[in-house]
């Protein structure tokens, strides 16, 4: 069942039923202000940080779902709704809500009367527009009461939850003309408060929130709303909201529009205050009059949708297939911005209020926008690796705000540093910019301790080197990239978290996946120091993934597919000898990836296996048999229900390896079907099932040993985007970029006859056109480059910033 | 305005109106399993710890408030109902809560059919018992279907809120006949589950809040009730919930009682299991077969209200003024235990999620309980003083579950060591045990460091001696009392905590509130020390005393009364050259109570500033003027809007001090108008003002700068239970235990003509008749014990187990 539609042209989702399994969301925001909406506007806002800069308050896991948001209530002569069915759930003649790049518009009807609430922020603006047009279909006037609301949160969001003792004491706020100023501990230590404004003058206000609801009211019914008026009420304590009350009297076919603004203001110290206990609000007035009309504001929404063209434009597919294209043009790309600002933050299942931003979660993120927005790649390359220690070891997360590492969720996750090789050879390969590798970066951010770039990746190679195990494979340390294998954390206190519980310790338990990641990217370091002229530097490097390549071969293969690890206790973890987890993704992704053992056939075997063990009508569950109780000696993954997360879970994130697996054996019906069964667009017959938006990637879908295979979880937030992103666009599309240009080599289904790319690259524009006559998966028969046949595979870098016409025909 | 009465004969306050101004809840449980229930059955359970054990989950600050609770259903007919009201908010034709003492009774009824829940713990047990009761009172037969509902908590309430991309995938149920199991994570680490049984077959259950309730549905329109059916869901994460169905068929005038019970179950690792993945259930069973009838309900609910009357028989006051006598004996004895029972954790403010237990708290909340419990009381003061360091300083709070102390919210509060003097000298009087004294405790959980318990006293008071400022007063530390004078915490960052920033520690900033503890505590010690027969220890500590009076009256006497510091930069704080905060409450409150300088008149004087200038209507505020802007020298305080909090709020817990100062100088009226004005059952008429419960303390009343004087916030959880009980029993009342008896010495107001009060005291009663022929304040004329004359105002200790009659006339 679907409860919408796609509307490619327009880059937007449609939701036409605002009952959707799950509520749907979106994000407003590129740069430092940010917003989450649903599809009935429920949601909320913040500054750089969700945690210590919450503009407005959001309940997570409320009864009835998503509760709380920016509201537009409506009273028209009694008959009482709301443009997004919700909060107040009247029955709507008519509903909409679309979600666009960086915006979204809910539409609403009853009786004749259509309201439109279009919701954005302007790019580099610390504000977000809510224009609301009201158009009367009727023939009759209508007098309208139009209520806004919103709930501000007192700043710090976990505070705001949990220190109620204190937080009912302190709200605080200003209202002067059709502005509410929400100024919580601006007295004090804040010097910057938030406004709530409206462009016209308003009937009435409320900034208390009881006197707007109601104590035993909900934001379905507040009181005042049914009363048709306003309290004026001014907030002392217990909760601030902001709602503006406004009569509107609309002649038959009339429209208006109203434009309101949530803003972010900062104030130097110095001019903190018009006068005492008055807020200087003239940056506020600033800000407001810069988009105080509907002109105004429909001039920023064309500068938005014009930025997004720019950023989406890199990369464009044009196939037979339109799940395919608007996965790689639109919403791929978009949710990968997305994850490139929020990280794992602040989603309907990330409360923004736990978690910074990962090492190795950045690394790989970036893998997905670095053709977007490579300046910021950079920046971000830098900040992660400034926060690597001298071993080559890392914090698990660093701050955004500090740019600095902590130990909040752990250390020594042994897979960590080589994360860095990948990003930094993405970069370079995306720009061709390898003065990256001279930057001087700290090692734990003390200058101190500075050293070039390029002797960080050199310290993420060794700290492997360094750290092997028995069978010379390496040591996984806390876990590898799945957190939940805790291999050397033997717990039985459930107040313990996996991931900072560190009392075994030994040098025993060794990770397949590891030795894959480390003979993989290991061949990028060792191709990066051939570039750069360091031939001494690649043989020694060569010799130790030689080794690791023979280590796996000798005691990492289990017969028909990699095993997974070595144990605390040195026993085989994913091997056909376990009762359960005989076999596990990773290690099969990543060796195959790596192509260890692929002359041998290793490689096939491992993805027939995969194929035979692993998979099934809704993704590549994470391991099989599941897990049905726990196992002290793998920690986490066993504690979850079968089906579930790491517990043959279809983790969405690690599916892209096996799909790069396949198209390094040539398996590219293979490997586009592993794409089509996880890519959301495809999911959208089955929504009620997947229950997740059909237009991003979820973390999570219900393996085939839980109760409900193929019900999504976690949405948005995912290293998904990046990994399905980059398998899909360079290894199943097959244009891919190289440090002297674009590779040429698509691994795709028999059955397409072809597709075409717009691929731009460092400046210049490539328009490359892909027949497959034969029916193959993969082999690239000639190349024709501006009318010129060139010899093997790859585009070389023109680098005159103009469009070259690129032909390519598959054959053998 | 009321919301309803004191039933005095039942220990009941018995509420009316369900919309009361604020949730007015109760507490059930007394030992290790708990219960928060409000007037409309909104709350939440937990074992031991409201963090990490946490069975129902809770919605703080919602809209509407106190949503989720344990909540019944009844559709009659399909006329939905609840008989608390909420949550389906349907008009009652009846409403009744009545909180008593450990149980509420909520009964409702429409169209003839009354429904009556009642709820509590039976003593030492692990369950609640909900005894629901529907009568039929019309003429027709009523076939009714009942429905029970509660949602689960995934055990660990902040990762409950928080941690959603792991909680959405672990819950985990079972249902066996009637009795619906929460057994999330015990698959792993938790050897603990929970049930929910119902005494009686059911025609249908759900486990899954979705499938019950609808995804955009409310607690108050769940959609099986609405249908009256049930789904017989089975949870698989998401929101596991317990949901019993039930149809009851009722013949005119019958009366039907079902009985439910929510029970906490700890089974044996080796035990766990029944079958493969099937919980071991016979420790349910055994618990549910001990209340499986009404009969047996009834007997346990009669064992329960037999146990209060025993609780509450140490002091019993009968006087003219019926509010004194329900305070005294009923309401303010039963706040006590209650804080005994959860410190500063769990009420309707505080989010059972942040607080361990105050070494401070701690010490002062025994002074209200150790009557009622005295073997605990002497469990706490030793868990207490294990916690301090060999230098006497002490750990700020420590865990009740590992009676550890932590740093979490700081230490280097100087004020805290002395609080220990008092809580043992306390516990000493009160029951003659001196042993205590010797007992080994050791220092900073430190087995190896254990000294007796005397030496930790000593350590206490010389903490003081060893850390005096320039004036020779005390240095303040962190802070004192006020935890949120912090004046050696520059802070300038919004998300530092003023409890553990700690950038200028100097050794300038002094107390004059330490300085009137050390005195007053100090003579404790002296005088203990005296009675140990310890007389050189006596006559040193008495030199330290007098040097402090002398520094008090040097350099901490302002003029008009005492001045509250001297900060970092060695200025006065609380002076009447400042321009705000000119005076304080807190050290005209010890230093008068420590009566300095009462021969000179300052006692009087500082208590007539007090009047002056800091009482109210409401009560007496902290500080005046309020501080209305940031003072980054003084911290926190001066961050909370003019009027609440520390900021100049009626800050309850310190009134008792002044009403105490009061009764040293003998003005007895000024003493009780003190009390009269914040003890809750004289604010029952103003409950629409006050908000809070007209049967228990708030923490804060706002003040006379705030905007709206006397509405009060944070009931129940504050030191003012134990202060205020405190105050009137030992020094208005005036009966007070001393080492060798009960010393009688009333101060009250002119125009009572007498009071009686039963006392026991270590096995002894005394029934104690104070006359007041003169209309004094003070006085003791005559004493007669058993019919003879006893010269001085002490009852000698009988030790015989015996009633004394003791007939008492004041007179000068």
């Amino acid at each position: 069942m679907k409860y919408g539609y796609f509307d490619d042209d327009n880059r937007e989702y449609v939701i036409t039923d605002p009952q959707t399994p799950y509520p749907w969301i979106n994000y407003l925001g590129n740069e430092d202000y940010f917003g989450l909406i649903s599809n009935t506007s429920g949601g909320y806002t913040f500054y750089k940080d969700a945690k210590f800069r919450r503009l407005t308050r959001y309940r997570y896991n409320n009864v009835p779902v998503d509760t709380g948001g920016r509201y537009f209530y409506i009273n028209d002569g009694g008959d009482i709704w709301s443009p997004g069915w919700k909060p107040v759930q009247r029955q709507l003649d008519s509903y909409e809500c679309r979600h666009g790049m960086s915006y979204t518009k809910i539409t609403g009807s009853v009786n004749d009367l259509e309201a439109e609430t279009l919701f954005f922020i302007p790019g580099g603006f610390h504000g977000e527009i809510q224009k609301v047009t009201l158009r009367n279909k009727s023939k009759k006037v209508k007098k309208v009461k139009l209520f806004s609301f919103l709930e501000w949160c007192l700043w710090n969001a976990e505070d705001d939850m949990n220190n109620l003792q204190r937080n009912y004491s302190t709200g605080e706020v200003e209202v002067e003309d059709s502005v509410i100023y929400h100024k919580t501990e601006y007295k004090e230590r804040r010097d910057h408060y938030a406004f709530y404004s409206v462009n016209r003058p308003i009937n009435g206000f409320d900034t208390d929130r009881d006197s707007f609801i109601g104590l035993y009211n909900g934001f379905n019914n507040p009181r005042n709303v049914l009363n048709g008026e306003s309290s004026d009420s001014i907030a002392h304590g217990w909760s601030p909201v902001a709602s503006h009350f406004i009569e509107m009297e609309l002649q038959p076919g009339e429209e208006q529009s109203v434009v309101f603004m949530l803003g972010y203001v900062e104030v130097d110290k110095e001019n903190k205050w018009e006068s005492k206990g008055v807020i200087n609000k003239k940056p506020a007035r600033d800000m407001i009059s810069l988009y105080d009309t509907a002109e105004k504001v429909d001039a920023a929404f064309d500068d938005l949708k014009a930025s997004w063209d720019s950023l989406l434009s890199s990369y464009l597919v044009e196939s037979h297939d339109e799940n395919l294209n608007r996965m790689v043009n639109i919403w791929n790309q978009y949710q990968c911005m997305v994850t490139f600002n929020m990280s794992r933050s602040a989603s309907f299942f990330e409360t923004g209020i736990g978690r910074g931003m990962g090492f190795r979660d950045s690394n790989q993120d970036l893998i997905g926008f670095v053709h977007q927005v490579p300046e910021r790649a950079r920046e971000r390359i830098l900040d992660i690796a400034a926060t690597q220690f001298e071993d080559g070891s890392a914090y698990h997360q660093y701050q955004p705000l500090t740019k600095r590492g902590n130990d909040a969720i752990g250390g020594n996750f042994n897979d960590d540093p080589l994360w860095l090789i990948l990003s930094t050879v993405s970069y370079i390969k995306e720009t061709g910019d390898f003065t990256i590798l001279d930057e001087m970066v700290p090692f734990d951010n003390d200058e101190s301790k500075a050293k070039p770039h390029f002797d960080h990746l050199k310290a993420s190679f060794y700290h492997v080197v360094n750290n092997l195990g028995p069978h010379g494979l390496p040591l996984i340390g806390r876990a590898d990239w799945n957190d939940c294998l805790n291999l050397n954390c033997f717990s039985e206190d459930p107040n313990e978290s996996f991931q900072t519980t560190n009392n075994k310790m030994g040098k025993t338990a060794e990770s397949l996946m590891i030795a894959g990641l480390f003979v993989l990217y290991g061949k990028d370091f060792v191709e990066l120091c051939k570039v750069l002229g360091k031939d001494e530097e690649a043989a020694e490097a060569q010799r130790h993934i030689d080794a690791m390549e023979e280590a796996v071969k000798k005691d990492g293969w289990d017969g028909e597919w990699f095993l997974r690890a070595y144990d605390y206790y040195g026993k085989k973890v994913g091997s056909d000898e376990n009762e359960e987890g005989k076999i596990f993704i990773e290690s099969q992704g990543f060796c195959t990836m790596a192509e260890i053992g692929k002359d041998e056939g290793l490689c096939e075997k491992a993805l027939d296996s995969v194929k035979e063990r692993l998979d099934s009508p809704y993704g590549i569950v994470l391991n099989n048999p599941a897990f049905t109780k726990y196992y002290i000696e793998y920690g986490e993954i066993s504690t979850y229900p079968p089906g579930y997360k790491e517990n043959a879970g279809i983790f969405c994130h690690n599916n892209p390896w096996v799909m790069i697996g396949e198209t390094k054996i040539g398996r590219g019906d293979r490997a586009f079907e592993y794409y089509s069964k996880i890519a959301p667009a495809y999911l959208e017959d089955i929504s009620e099932l997947h229950k997740m938006e059909p237009y991003v990637y979820c973390q999570m879908i219900a393996g085939k040993d839980a109760y409900k295979p193929g019900e999504g979880k976690n949405s948005w937030l995912t290293g998904t985007a990046a990994w399905n992103y980059y398998a899909v666009t360079q290894y199943i599309l097959g244009v891919r970029p190289e440090y002297n240009g674009l590779l040429i080599d698509p691994c795709i289904p028999t059955g397409w006859k072809g597709y075409k790319i717009k691929r731009s690259f460092r400046g210049d524009t490539y328009e490359i056109t892909i027949d497959n006559p034969e029916s193959l998966n993969r082999g690239v028969f000639s190349l024709i480059l501006d009318g010129r046949k060139v010899d093997g595979n790859l585009i070389p870098y023109a680098g005159d910033g103009k469009i070259h016409s690129v032909q390519v025909i598959m054959g053998k």
